[in-house]
């Protein structure tokens, strides 16, 4: 199968490049960049160095649609909206991982982005690609939006107990730590080296616009108003997001009932790993543990001091909170075995 | 004034010697170790070679008080209340950095360190020495116990929101963010580099020790049980500590109302700073701004949609948290300028 | 095939099982651990949880290689030459990466290690696996040693140069810059966190052991004693090696030349990637390239001010430094394909 | 006394501003920045925020020059020779952390910048600012030029060796490892955190601009040609610079007359110290043991088996490698204690 790249000297397009090349069913044959078109991908993702000789071509859609029959998305937010109404027309699929396609609700779209959306008839058509939750729609859609690398995190390790009830559902914390390839690749000061070594930045204390996602699919899970308090902090590291979720039990509950939960909720996941230890250092998720994989590590803890429960989850931001989703959703769009290109273990130590 | 360090071989003892060697007022005459006795402290604590020929004693407490003024103690927990009741009795000033005196209440020892303290009838005597809460008492004190390194990110930043009595008392998210010099300087499986670089560890999701002295100084300042859902996670740089406070107001509140009573609560402090801007990098606290000063930045903001307020306060774990604190309370006990030999800008960039 | 890891908990252990468990031509069958007999691997080595439900058994030499038809040994030095030739005359092939069957002269083991070789009539039957050096000695070996991880990368960047003769042969500077993981999984102050973070500590300016290795490959091409100038330093990431090689020219030589040279010499080569581009961040080798992947990665600028050729030379050490080519090198032993199972690209960002 | 700093943007600047704050015997009333002009120093050097009210003003050298007994001038290189020789003739002091008036030789600017000097007539009225060296004629000097950081580094490490003549001059190894801040505060895709985390970057392996100071200053000491063969390589810090000397002797040497050498070679200097143990992890040099002081450490071993002598040094590159020296310098020509302003201890661990 033909598939492509718009967008891809970013990380999260290196990143789907670097999992595309290594999977079995798909051939390689665009990736596009205005700004190093005619260039090796290798001088922008010097890791494939050696894996191919894939020249970036100009970033036009009706061109790159028309030499794939998968094309990935990885532009910055906004860009997409434009052009994929008129491509999706050739029965081209879509994996689209910018978050144009993501909300449902156009007025969500002024409200956290400040932006109209262009084409909100079409909001209704993609599936909000998070296998765990809408695998069903997945196998049968031709446009998928890829979740917010943050919603991701919290989304699946807040989904089996806010669908139980059991918790006060408009005093959910959810508080991120992200690596610095969450911000993308183009240089700016919050992301020089010396301002950003040894930071503990919150940079998004309130308002960040992962909180749309979140509150979309939490409230659609438990068939109620959701409320989310998001905030999120910029770490000394490259890859990962640690989610600690912070909610308040309505019933006291214990460490066994919520073990029970979360192992059916998410029953037969081949992405989904439970990290809770009584010795040594591994006992809850960390990002550190993920990186180079497609796992979201899932741990919790009951406090029964303040009635609170707190859950964990930890992924590769560009692997199950980008690229490695978005090549899940391939393979779940193309009725291929989920984790087909997606078996690589985590690196450790890292 | 003689001044001299019992357990002087850690990163907070350490951290000690290097301010009184800075302090102008005081002649630092002993330094205890059981383990470097006879060495010279530089051996231990390599930044200080050059700026003193001082070497380790053996660590006898009625020997060390017999040789100074003021006696600080830098013990592991559960140490210096087996010998401070005897030593007190010379007239002597301690100053106490770890948790043996912190708490009043004996049961709390029991609940949160699994510990039956050795002589409860001196809890009251002590004065929990966080200058911006107790300064009057700690200038009258003859012992003094230097508050936890995260408790004392906490409370400054929650006591002015707290006492103002217009949260929820039970629904206080506290969750820290902290460096590995909070582990002290013993090597083990958890803080070996391989293992700790780019780290986000959720070490402590629940029953940290430092949540008893969180509620009992919030509670004695609101006059209500307060109660605290903390949570500590490990990250990858050596000093500071992020303390992100998630609180929901009972009734709204506009961002120049919480300035205004941030402002008063903390008028003539000389080291806290707000933190607090529209543009650039530095718009919140973060502590890698504090490395190497004494200062507690703290700042905030308003989330409406959830009706929260976040506050973020910022400190060099290793100053504010321990050393530079116990300095601050020497200053304040002898009378002296609260500032002196703590005038230490940060470095940056670090 | 069945496979199997003596002394399977450090990194190389851990690393060995992490690409064995995703080799297509092999069952992983044994992994050894006095310390964690009994444990879950995915205990110690948390990254390949999920991929196997391997327990570690005790380490009894005979008994794993009575399970096994390829053994890979991954103990400390000094460790595998008490054992290894009673195990040989079961006809199991060995690979091991510990340095007991590296040197061929006995008294360098004496000189470098200050260590009396216990089965030195044994040297000669081992092949030293660097494949780009012995591919052929390699094929039909029953013992291979895995080169040390700095002697890889010096090697590989030396190796044409040296044979080309056009050096000054008792010159020649080697500067390494290695990762914390290169020192094991043992905690030490050394590798304390606190200690390590921002690290450059030139820990063996002189005298390291691998000087032996390097002396004894590079005089073996070249046909005369070549002397190093070998120092080694600690530096603030996990994985990874950057050797720099200074060396003086007898005739001065254009770029080029160089680039012919050392084309010619890894001509086919798989795991050899050269570096040199004239624009860009990705100019020369960057052991952070190599993440991951098996490569070790090559570059060079000639220094016509000083007569002087700078190598230079990046690997994962846990990888091309150890368990990537002894996985390399038992591909070779058993006739497959060498990149089988070492297919990895290296991580970017990381 | 009153000082200015002339463009007071930069890190060096910012350094300068910090050290000035707190030096008992100056007073700050000018820091200059085009492009924050009007602005409080502390949005752009948050480290100094509650120690200033100053903000910056326009960059006009003049007005500056009016403003101030002593000005410090950190501007990119380039930019102070246009209007030094203007500035000098009211009599001020002019300390220039830039390159422009470091090299005596107008055809060294030709050759190592690619850059024809405004105003060679000058050169040799400007001193090399390095007291260790120059400290007589610094006292005089109404212009120094403070040296390169690396430069520093370097020829601390070599002057006493290269002194005396037992070395071969044209086989100089001087193998550079620097942090971040060395490249300054502008942000590019180099210094982008994603890219420089772990890094291990040559980016300079020949033709480093410092070997001209190099060998300029260590060929006046010895009165024949010196040549230095010079790489650079980035690390992950961000303050720090590791020099490792290769040399190779001409005739054998103890490491008690190296120390003899040394020892004597630096008597009296007081940011000089000398780390050799021969236990614990403080051995040699360490760029991390100096952040926030002005000390130099220097360290050696001797090589006997390849006939090789290998000296280390390490600075914090903002102090020692450039605000501290120029403070130095000012404390020198105004004929101060060389130590006011300066006492600071470096911090550990950091």
């Amino acid at each position: 199968m033909r598939v492509g790249v718009f967008g891809a000297s970013g990380y999260v397009g290196g990143e789907i490049l670097r999992l595309l090349l290594g999977h079995p069913r798909v051939e390689v044959v665009a990736a596009t960049s205005n700004t190093y078109a005619g260039e090796y991908v290798h001088r922008v993702h010097p890791n494939i160095r050696g894996q191919t000789a894939l020249k970036f071509i100009k970033s036009d859609p009706l061109k790159a649609a028309g030499l794939c029959d998968v094309l990935f998305v990885a532009t910055p937010h906004g860009v997409s909206s434009s052009f994929i109404p008129q491509v999706l027309d050739s029965g081209i699929k879509i994996i689209d991982t910018s978050a144009d396609f993501r909300l449902k609700n156009p007025e969500d779209y002024l409200k956290w982005y400040d932006w109209k959306h262009k084409c909100p008839e079409m909001l209704n058509k993609a599936v909000y690609g998070l296998p765990e939750l809408h695998r069903e729609e997945i196998k049968g859609a031709q446009l998928v939006a890829v979740p917010g690398c943050m919603a991701t995190a919290g989304i699946l390790a807040l989904a089996p107990i806010v669908k139980s009830g059991n918790i006060e559902k408009d005093r959910i914390v959810v508080d991120f730590k992200i690596g610095s390839s969450g911000a993308g690749a183009k240089p700016s000061l919050s992301s020089h080296h010396s301002e950003h070594y040894s930071v503990v930045r919150p940079y998004k204390p309130v308002g960040h616009r992962h909180t749309a996602e979140l509150e979309q699919e939490l409230s659609l899970l438990c068939g109620e108003k959701v409320k989310i308090s998001m905030s999120a902090h910029a770490v000394n590291m490259v890859r990962g997001i640690l989610s600690t979720c912070h909610v308040f039990l309505k019933d006291s509950i214990k460490s066994i009932e919520v073990w029970r939960l979360y192992r059916e909720f998410y029953s037969g996941e081949p992405f989904i790993r439970f990290i809770r230890d009584t010795k040594g250092v591994f006992r809850y998720p960390d990002p550190k543990i993920t990186v180079g994989s497609n796992y979201c590590d899932i741990g919790f803890e009951v406090d029964e001091h303040a009635g609170r429960l707190v859950i964990l989850s930890a992924i590769d931001n560009l692997m199950k909170g980008a690229a490695g989703t978005a090549v899940q959703d391939m393979n779940i769009m193309c009725g291929w075995d989920e984790r087909e290109g997606l078996r690589y273990s985590a690196l450790h130590p890292i």
